[in-house]
């Protein structure tokens, strides 16, 4: 089942792509040959399972994004497997004592997302306090200039921020809002050294202390539903969340509540509990900013993490250590 | 005609208002009483200059918005008028050589609104590169999650950006787009001697070398008309413009022209050639993101510009400097 690749009439390794990731037709169209591509969704009739037993058992690599899970049913199906390239800076979906049980290695996107996100977080960010895109709606659907006035915003020069998760993107959001003259907090696991934000050992107490909160932490054991409703409360009624981070970081329904009640300013939110499902009582508040997981969804961000993918697909399969490994 | 005042029974100042400027409600629910308001839109019935000759002789003070033109014919209704506060960081709605030679004095909003005006150009530049008001709108009228993917945005941490005019409001645009990575270059009249970056003096070499343009400046018979055809095509197709401005710097219709057809990327925009009027042909495009005029609308910047407007009139009344003077 050889295909003409780069090496005329050689074959090239083959790789078992899951989903497919949003990234997967970037990377395909920029390296066409590079590998073979086994792609399951062009077998629709084909249950996943029985499609991986017949096609895949010699398959050694598998390129996925960060939806669905990759279960242990999934991996039971892929004998050969010896190395998962998943196209998130997240893990959230990886069973990764399974994986490493099973020897198998992990890459992933590292910090190609990272200043995307962060711009993401930044506009998401202006666009609450500000009314950007209400004011979109507004202008558009104003057909006749009125003597109506679009209600005032907030500032967002001076405010009060608390980042959650100070990473890589959480820095990059850090560096951009101090540009705006913000003052920021941070919460993470534990203190920076070489940091001069202030620091909150929990995040309530940053909460307290802050007009902002933007979530930039990925989603462990610990940080599920870390935002509740306490928290909500403590950033109180003119408060906003921008999460770019993972949705269930945040009680999602408790979110809605306080949102709807008042008890927190407003949201902008880029990822949700439950995606691809987004709550529908989110759709008709004023006050929330909704983006279908695009943070990272620029044609550099996305020529950037093809690349990357590529990079450790090859350096795998010429034994060579991974560009960014998550589990080497 | 004495209202209940500051000094109980003693006779306050009298305030002509026209417009009213949209921070007018602001004013006057923060100092109800500091003056007494001549408010002609309460007797639509009356033609603003019969309103003028019957109730406004003696009157020395008059603040108003950007919109409408303080033309001679309502000057000359006006003969006891010593000062004008005008709610706007621009003049171009006031002739300077008639109201000199009249010996009427001006104060302006200074910088108050400079931070709010940045933030929004920031808020806008993301906007359009990574089309977060149409996310919004794909998410809220997209009832059933599908596979359809939401189109690929464009980076803007390491674009080339150009300020045009890098006074106060274009100098807070360029501190906080250094924040993203971004590389700054502008034109102004002359280059300043203490900023480091790439200075062009004309605006078509600006824009030749710059991904994105931000307009900055205030609206003279220079800078009318001085963002022309031939300087979007120099900035091309993927170019972005910002427009903070004023809406008559850029040749409107030609800047359609090149959106419809592509000559440039996409832009985002606070203020149009002929205001209050916006072209309709700029609502169904996608690559534009349109705002009512809203970047000086924060409830901080109106608070802020409502103590600078009693500050200046309480200077006047009380025989002191101006606080903000753009005329003395």
């Amino acid at each position: 089942m050889a295909m003409e690749g780069e090496g005329e009439g050689k074959e090239v390794p083959e790789v078992l792509v899951l989903g497919p990731p949003w990234v997967f037709s970037t990377l395909e169209s920029q390296f066409p040959n590079k590998f073979r591509y086994l792609k399951p969704w062009l077998f629709p009739q084909l249950p996943l399972h029985q499609f991986l037993t017949s096609y895949a058992q010699s398959t050694q690599a598998l390129l996925m994004p960060v939806i669905p899970l990759l279960n242990s049913a999934t991996l039971d199906c892929l004998p050969s497997l010896k190395l998962v390239v998943t196209a998130s800076a997240g893990v959230e979906h990886l069973n990764l004592a399974d994986l490493r049980g099973r020897g198998i290695a992990v890459a992933y996107a590292g910090n190609v997302f990272s200043e995307d996100v962060a711009d993401m977080a930044v506009g998401l960010l202006i666009d609450v306090l500000r009314k950007v895109s209400a004011g979109d709606r507004f202008v558009k659907q104003r057909l006749q200039p009125t003597k109506l006035h679009f209600p005032l915003g907030s500032k967002l020069s001076g405010k009060q921020i608390g980042i959650v998760g100070l990473g890589k993107i959480g820095t990059e959001v850090a560096r951009r809002l101090e540009g705006f003259g913000c003052t920021i907090s941070y919460n993470s696991r534990t203190k920076k050294p070489l940091v001069s934000y202030s620091y909150y050992s929990n995040v309530h107490e940053l909460a307290t202390n802050c007009e902002v909160l933007i979530i930039c932490c990925g989603l462990t054991e610990e940080t599920r539903h870390m935002i509740n409703r306490e928290v909500m409360l403590a950033l109180g009624k003119d408060g906003v969340i921008i999460n770019i981070g993972r949705g269930a970081v945040i009680e999602e329904k408790e979110m809605i509540r306080c949102l709807i009640e008042g008890e927190i300013g407003g949201a902008g939110l880029d990822v949700f509990e439950f995606e691809p499902e987004i709550p529908k009582q989110l759709f008709t508040l004023d006050n929330v900013v909704l983006s279908p997981h695009a943070a990272i969804t620029t044609h550099e961000s996305f020529g950037g993490m093809a690349k990357l993918a590529v990079e450790n697909l090859e350096a795998f399969f010429s034994n060579k250590p991974l560009v960014s490994p998550y589990l080497a």
